[in-house]
């Protein structure tokens, strides 16, 4: 894939309402990354109001960072909804493999046929049922190990998975990917990762699911390149990295994506 | 209006604690939005508390924007406590048109005596009960259209009403102004309309409201204004706009001020 | 103490995990710092895992800052959890004399011997009975004011007790220590005092607590003076505070300390 930059135009042309369920943390972050990219996200995810407004919604993330049990029921409400509809959705299945309950809200989720899949080398590790270590959001186990169990997965649910880390790895089951952009400081700023979920559901919004995700992460990393040219660390990365993610144009994104499709 | 820095000086020297029970994504940066304004912000929103310390506030705002039903009793119960304190309270009704919770929700505040309400065209036309297209919390109507649904809001609400946008409309019912400030970029960095209203409550602390709305929106004008000069886009925006809250004088305030009473 | 570089370097070459139930405004800055501290921050606050997590954690930080039933009821189980599993764990009495509510929640936590407790003067005088102020969480009464209720409340508790303000003091009843790093513009950002909070309880994970509260005070001012160097204001302080929490040599810590052990 050369042309990831048709998948940024037509998302930002399509400026996608994305409804977010995700963590306390990341809410700010998040909605401040997919409006510099275009996007238009709502953080709607309560009992009373969160099926009705993925009636509203052309794509739906779930991100179970920060969760308890009634945020899980309407996580599943909006999961539902969006299935429904036919709106894409994304699963960020953060620290699943870490508690009983996160293990438990995690293969519910994945019953209800999430689109895209996306999280860390532990977390597809743990989702996919293999051992992982579970220990919070780290990416303690490599890319690499969790490859397999990334085809596995996206054979059993029929989500295109993507395994993100110093180089990231998409599937469909049949067909892969490996994106190499990026900056190594990113994992050292809180809710990059849960805001690229966000990133995923725009492009989703507007891409078959495989092709817009790989060009969502070439994207995002691409930005992450810019904003490393001038940060002297992780909170001069942020502004920067916002400021990246607004300007791009897309001849800047496909000179510097890396993509190797397999 | 044309020495809003009197009610600038009036809020600074008061340093009013301000209330504000708003949403997840806003708290952080309506926080630090009034610190630097100079204010005292104090997100306080439990049952178990919430009327108690609205006897220790100088104002009260209630921002709907991530709802649930718990937290939509509270809400009343602050309103409450702020209206037999004879406090001033701003009502910001986050995409009321958006789902039957939010139209819900929004008529029972409504009905709560706020002080000052303000939203973007498109929450002040459903709140109105004109009709909206109530897309998340996008400006999708013109503020030009919701400016006769202002005015018919504010008489029969007994509250002065702001429809902020690119240009801003306040009006009590009887009286209108139009403040023309603020940078282009602003919609694209998440709540800032939501950290306007705590700016707008901490004005209407030591100032009558219609006066201390119109200041409170052309002081955050005139910031956004200041930051869009060295800013290259929303990421390097949001330092520059708390930088520029922070050191901006009554002269300057003066001086930049766009503000036309009708 | 002239080397709390040793306790830095304990700290990073953990990198611990630290649970962390805090407030709504704080959890993404807190993260934030404690990522670029070299930490391994978790925000787990639910009642389905709370204490699960605490087995897999170094240390515990409690913050009282957005409030209600069911969070005192986690933050019960997870400090039991705590005490159980002998890590330490860190209380952040926030605004604790302001409510009812506050003072019932931080009296219940307080019976559950916390390792550490951080807070400004006001929430030290309120939680140890004396007469405080409670106006939000501001520190109206005075450091010096607050000394010997620290003193006594460490004797009563068994906690390390840190009073931050201009000139930070910390005390395990016995010992005492004065820590005079920092900038005056740190109280005009919100969720600094949380933050500290997160960092104290990294360093607690590695070091003993009364030695490594003191140090990780003095990283954190020292850190605050390195931004306030380059900042023009509150904006443009908080990327300059995480690039120097993150790029801080040992070398330079001890350098720039200023401690006083009496």
């Amino acid at each position: 894939m050369n042309d990831p930059s048709r998948h940024l135009d037509a998302m930002r042309t399509a400026t996608p309402l994305v409804q977010n369920i995700t963590n306390y943390v990341a809410m700010n972050v998040m909605a401040n990354v997919m409006l510099a990219a275009g996007a238009s996200p709502a953080m709607v995810h309560a009992r009373g109001e969160v099926a009705e407004f993925a009636g509203l919604a052309a794509a739906l993330t779930i991100n179970i960072g920060t969760l308890d049990a009634e945020w899980a029921e309407c996580m599943a409400l909006a999961a539902r909804a969006a299935v429904e509809r036919d709106i894409p959705w994304v699963l960020d299945p953060v620290a699943v493999g870490a508690t009983a309950m996160r293990r438990d809200v995690g293969a519910r989720l994945l019953d209800l046929s999430p689109t895209v899949i996306r999280g860390n080398a532990s977390e597809i590790l743990a989702l996919s049922g293999a051992v992982a270590r579970g220990r919070g959001a780290d990416a303690a186990d490599e890319v690499a190990m969790a490859q397999r169990a990334a085809r596995d997965l996206a054979r059993a649910s029929g989500a295109v998975v993507a395994v993100t880390g110093p180089v990231d790895f998409v599937t469909d089951g049949a067909r892969t990917a490996h994106i190499s952009n990026g900056d190594p400081i990113m994992p050292r700023i809180t809710a990059l990762g849960c805001s690229l979920t966000g990133v995923v559901g725009a492009f989703a919004a507007a891409t078959p699911a495989f092709e817009g995700t790989i060009a969502a992460l070439a994207y995002y990393g691409v930005a992450g390149e810019i904003a490393g040219r001038t940060a002297s660390g992780p909170g001069s990365f942020q502004p920067a990295f916002l400021d990246a993610l607004y300007a791009m144009t897309g001849a800047e994104l496909d000179a510097m994506t890396r993509v190797a499709l397999t």
